[in-house]
Order: structure tokens, then C-alpha cells, then sequence
């Protein structure tokens, strides 16, 4: 067997809670986890240059196959010499399988045993995912992180849909598994289902772990079920997958989602909420969440956040942040972009210390207090 | 007298056609000259950072009056320090008056010997403007270089209406003169009108250098009359104004206006040209003007401009732009705009280069040549 194109290292578990600090090794680097990855859909991580991402400390994004399959399709990123360079970024890169994507077609698409046909987003064309093809396209793309093709499950849903979609999704993993031949360069994450019912989460979990893969995730949660219900299923979740391997949270964004998942043992995360919320004027600050169109902010002078060091934070007022934004102007998505990423990163950061100094608890309390309890604004 | 707070230097003219090589100098550093003053019409140039514009040498940016005005208000922005600061731009800037923006508002403004009576084109707000309003907005800006309250005459127009207008304007300037008083930090450029009446255009001349400004600008020129009269009336308008003073010629951005412009002895010159065409996919190249949507492009994974080192041009491909512009992501116009903004920052510099080593014209010809000889676009 040749060196797996990624390992995880686990440097520390928090006393109280057993939250990991570790580090996920990867062609492109050494990510330091807990992370928050920032998405990338379409090959650009918005109102951002790669630049700025790194220097915000970010060693991983995620870009989607989905998008990058349907534009500009994956044989000229791969031609381009594949995504890193395409886009112009150095570091780790995970690409979903377009499983979630295009389940979220509704109506527009049509499961079989073979894979999931639909029409694009785009133009209306007739298109085709399986597990072979899904390989395929990250192949080309280069990701470091590949994930199988898998069916994000709607909430709620009839058990027996689930039983099925889970034991399709465990089935296109072996299919995927098969197909994937650069496994010295490119690592295949499992992704593991079953909705809202533990044993069926269970055996989604056997199922995946007996195939060995280099790290697992866990798909269909935050997906419209209360909190508690979520957070009770995660607990499960999480007992099942190997502790060598990193976990990977699919879709989490806010703080207090990733508290929780950190809590619960889970390395990774990605979400598109810190920069599509940018998009639309909120700002993620210590003191909460803002939203930057709020008449009050007309003569605010201080920075987004008093305790943040990010570009936006170091050169502008809430008041030109705000001007910008009304004014229809871009740069208001670019430095709002630039915070929350940097806001989401830096609170990672802050988990990552806390863990290693046993006092995750205490962080998170702390930081509830501030974020969640403080009504100032 | 006061140490006027901008003066101009000339430190070389072309031997063959007498362009100027110079400096101007401003409260916020040198401008060396010719130059092209990127645009940031509402306190920002659009889809760019401040140090990014620096960083590919500009010295100067324009703002508008008319806009900071209306939104967010010229107090805001005093009250926050003055524009400099507000935008995070430590060097100069020039405001325009907000004179041409009220006159292109067509029906929706009221011309009088007072000033200009204009609905808002945000809310439909009544407002108006005066020569003493445009400096008191200008001085609350901070800028380094304001502009006189003019009116902008329409091409075609006729003889009377030009004369009527090109007075009225002689004298708003000689209120805008009397209402400024920051001239230690802050200097007034006055703008000759006349339309395309070469003895309009003179008297007009002899009523604003009687003024004796630190800097006049050419007003009304490029607003829809052929090449050849504009350049024959040119001509004529440098002649007039005194040569130890910048000459500014407002509103022109395309290689071969600013060729003209400077073999007729201009000195500064400005135009949302570069910016707006980068928004609409266009790039400036040293072989002429590209059209990324083109599909030509989709796999060409070369920059847009061999012969350029802007950042754009050392990280990306015509096929990522392409894709990016075709995704509706920001990512294009930023790098569009950073591209166009840096063919024209070192087009400028170029043609300084040439002045001093008196190969203007045959700077120019090579320029032409490969720029609008070249069918390879």
C-alpha cells in the first residue's frame, strides 16, 4: 500500500469535552484543525483574491464540482493544469461531489441506481452525475479532498426513504472507491446519511468506515431539523467514526454550530454563510452579529468589530462600510467578505488554543456571553 | 501670499511636439506628470482596494461632489476626517464640482445665474448646488484639487447658448474663488468652456487665467463632437492657458485621446473608461482591445496581455476571467479593472519615459501600431 494522500494527526483532546486539536497533512500543506474551510464555488472564493484568503491564515477551501462541471466544465481546468493553478491558490483544496447540488434541483432531477440525472442550472441541458463521473470531474479538478457522490436526504423524511437513499449513498461510496486510481495525491472522503435515525446513521457508519477511507463526513444534518434534534443525532454520529481519521461537519458556518461540532469531536467544517451573508450586509462581530444597513451605523466611526484585526477592521468605519453598501458598490461585499472570513478563521484559532490548554468550556462560554447574550446591538 | 497649497514643475518638454514632462505638487505627495487619474466615483474605486491602486503606481484619484453629496453626504464625511481618510487613501485627490453630473441630469435640473436646482436621481430629492456650495461640499471632502462649478455645455449647441453659458460659468468661478479660503491645503482649478467655438474658447480663456489659479482644466471637450474638431479645438484651448500651471483635460480615458492630449501639452487626464469597460468584460492590451466573453477565449490559457506584469496578468488566464465574468462572479471586474487601471498607470508612465528622452512621436507610432494596427483581436 502506498502513503495515503491524507492523514490526520491528533495533537490533543480538550480534558472536559475530548474536542480535538489536530493537524489534517495534505498535498497542499498542513491544515490545523478544528477549521473553517472557505467555500470557492465557481473557482473563486467571492469578492476575494486567493491572497487575502491566505494571509487571513485560510489553508483550505472548497470548491464545488457541480458548478465547475457545468462551468467551465472540468476538461479545461483540467487542461489549465487543474484547480490550484487555474484559480491561483497554492494551499489544500476539498471538492464536494455535486450530490448536494443537484439533489437541491427538486424536481428538475431523477434518481436511479446508476446516478442522478438532471437538467443544469444554467441552460436547461440534459446532464448525467454517477459515482464514476463525480471521480472523474474531481479527478481533473486536482483536489486534495475528493468527496463520493452521495444523497443529501431532505428533512423530514419517511424512514424507509432514508433507509434506501443511505444504502444507495453506501453503495455509490464502493463505486467511487473503485474509480478512484490517484489516491497518492487526491484522498476520497467518505460521507455518511441516514437522517434523523440513529441506527440507520449506525449502519450508513459501518458500511463507510468498513471501506477504510482516509477521512468521513457526515452529510444531511443542518438541513432544516431543530438544533437539539441535530445535536442529539450528531452525538451518535460521531461515536461511530474512527478516531485516526479526520471528521468532517458538511455545511456549518455559524459560531454556534461550530462550537457544538468542535464539542462533538469534529475536525472540519465549511460553509457559505460568512461570505453570503457579507453579500447581504451582516457582519459577524464579537459582540454579534450586525447588519450593516441599520440607520444607526450613518455616523459610525469605529471599525466592524473593536477586537478585529482584519483589513477591513484596521482601515474602515461601519459608516463608509455602510455608504458603500447603499451606494451599490462592491467593495462593501469585499470588506465585509474579508471580516467574516477573517472572524470565522480567527474563532477557530481561538477554539484550536483553547483546546490545547484544556479550557474549550470555558471559551465557548466566554464567547456565548459576548456573541449570543450581549443586546447591544 | 500663502504657499499655494498645489504647484506645478515642468521638467522636460519633448523637443518634436513640446509635451510635458512635469510635477505636481500636492499636501498628499507628488503627481508626476502626464497621468491618468483612476476614477472612485463614490468614495471608492470600484472593485479595487486603495493599496492595490497604489501599489501599480497611481498618485492621484478623482471623487465626485455631485455623488458624495447626495450619498452619504459631504458632513459624514467631514465628521469622519475628511475624504483621505474616510476611504483609506493617503494620497491626493481631486473632486470634481459636481457640475457635469447636474447637467447630464437633463430635464430634471433648472439652471440660474444662482446655481442649479436638481432632483436627486436616488430619492427625487430636490436639491442645489451653487459655486459656494461646491466648495463648501469640496472643503468638507478635503480634497486636494477641487473643481470650479461649470456648466458642461451639450455638443451640438448653439453659438448664443455656448456664449451665455461659458460667462455664467466665468463667473461661478470667480465665486468659487471668493467662497474658498483652505487654499493652504486645498487648491481651486478653474475649467474654460466655450464649446467648440475657437473665440468662445479664448475669451473664456483670458476670463479664468486672469483669475490666476494654481491649475485650469479644459471642460466640454470629448462629449459626443467628431475627433477632428476636438482635437482642432485642442489645439487652439493649450495655447491659451499659461504654461507654468497643470493643464487637466476632463473626461479622457482611451489610448488615443490620452496620446493626443499629451502631445498637445496636457497634463492630467481622467475618465471612468477603464473601470466601466472592465465591469462589461473588456480589457485594454498592448495589442489592442480584448473582449473576454469572446469564445475564443474559453480555452486560452494565457494572460490577457503577454507584455503586462499586472497581478491579474501573473496569476490568471484569459479562460479563468472568462469563466468568472460568464459565473457572474465579482472576481472578473476585480481583475478586469486592476488589468485596464494598470495598462493605463503604465501607458502614462511610458509616455513620460519618452518625453524625456524626446521619442514622444515615435513612442506613439509603436504604441499605435501594435494597438489599433493589429487584427489579431
Amino acid at each position: 500500500m502506498s502513503k495515503p494522500a491524507v492523514t490526520y494527526e491528533l495533537l490533543h483532546e480538550d480534558k472536559k469535552t475530548g474536542a480535538r486539536r489536530g493537524v489534517v497533512h495534505t498535498p497542499h500543506g498542513d491544515i490545523q484543525t478544528p477549521v473553517f474551510m472557505p467555500v470557492g464555488t465557481q473557482a473563486a472564493v467571492k469578492a476575494m483574491r486567493p491572497e487575502q484568503v491566505k494571509e487571513m491564515g485560510a489553508e483550505i477551501i472548497l470548491s464545488n464540482t457541480y458548478h465547475l462541471f457545468l462551468r467551465p466544465g472540468h476538461e479545461i481546468i483540467r487542461k489549465a493544469g487543474g484547480l490550484h493553478k487555474y484559480m491561483n491558490w497554492d494551499r489544500a483544496i476539498l471538492t464536494d461531489s455535486g450530490g448536494f447540488q443537484v439533489f437541491s434541483l427538486g424536481k428538475l432531477r431523477k434518481i436511479t441506481e446508476e446516478g442522478v440525472a438532471f437538467r443544469s442550472h444554467i441552460d436547461g441541458s440534459r446532464q448525467f452525475l454517477s459515482p464514476e463521473k463525480a471521480v472523474e470531474i474531481q479527478t481533473a479538478l486536482g483536489s486534495d479532498i475528493m468527496m463520493a457522490f452521495d444523497e443529501c436526504a431532505p428533512y423530514p423524511a419517511e424512514r424507509e426513504y432514508i433507509e434506501d437513499s443511505m444504502r444507495r449513498t453506501c453503495r455509490w461510496l464502493q463505486r467511487c472507491k473503485d474509480a478512484h486510481h490517484n489516491t497518492e495525491k487526491q484522498a476520497l472522503f467518505g460521507i455518511m446519511q441516514g437522517g434523523m435515525y440513529k441506527d440507520l446513521r449506525k449502519e450508513s457508519a459501518e458500511r463507510i468506515v468498513d471501506m477504510d477511507l482516509p477521512g468521513y463526513s457526515i452529510g444531511g444534518l443542518s438541513v432544516g431539523e431543530p438544533k437539539e434534534l441535530m445535536l442529539d443525532v450528531l452525538d451518535d454520529c460521531v461515536e461511530y467514526l474512527p478516531k485516526d481519521k479526520p471528521r468532517y461537519l458538511m455545511g456549518v458556518g455559524t459560531p454556534d454550530y461550530l462550537f457544538e461540532g468542535v464539542e462533538r469531536h469534529i475536525d472540519m467544517f465549511d460553509c457559505v454563510e460568512p461570505t453570503r451573508i457579507a453579500r447581504h450586509g451582516l457582519a459577524m462581530t464579537s459582540h454579534g452579529r450586525i447588519n450593516i444597513k441599520n440607520a444607526k451605523f450613518e455616523e459610525d466611526f469605529s471599525p466592524l468589530d473593536d477586537e478585529c484585526t482584519c483589513y477591513a477592521c484596521r482601515h474602515y468605519s461601519k459608516a463608509y462600510i455602510r455608504h458603500q453598501f447603499k451606494a451599490g458598490e462592491m467593495m462593501a461585499a469585499m470588506l465585509l467578505t474579508e471580516h467574516n472570513l477573517h472572524f470565522l478563521i480567527h474563532l477557530m484559532a481561538g477554539m484550536r488554543k483553547a483546546i490545547e490548554e484544556d479550557r474549550f468550556t470555558e471559551f465557548k462560554r466566554e464567547f456565548y456571553e459576548k456573541y449570543y447574550g450581549d443586546a447591544e446591538y
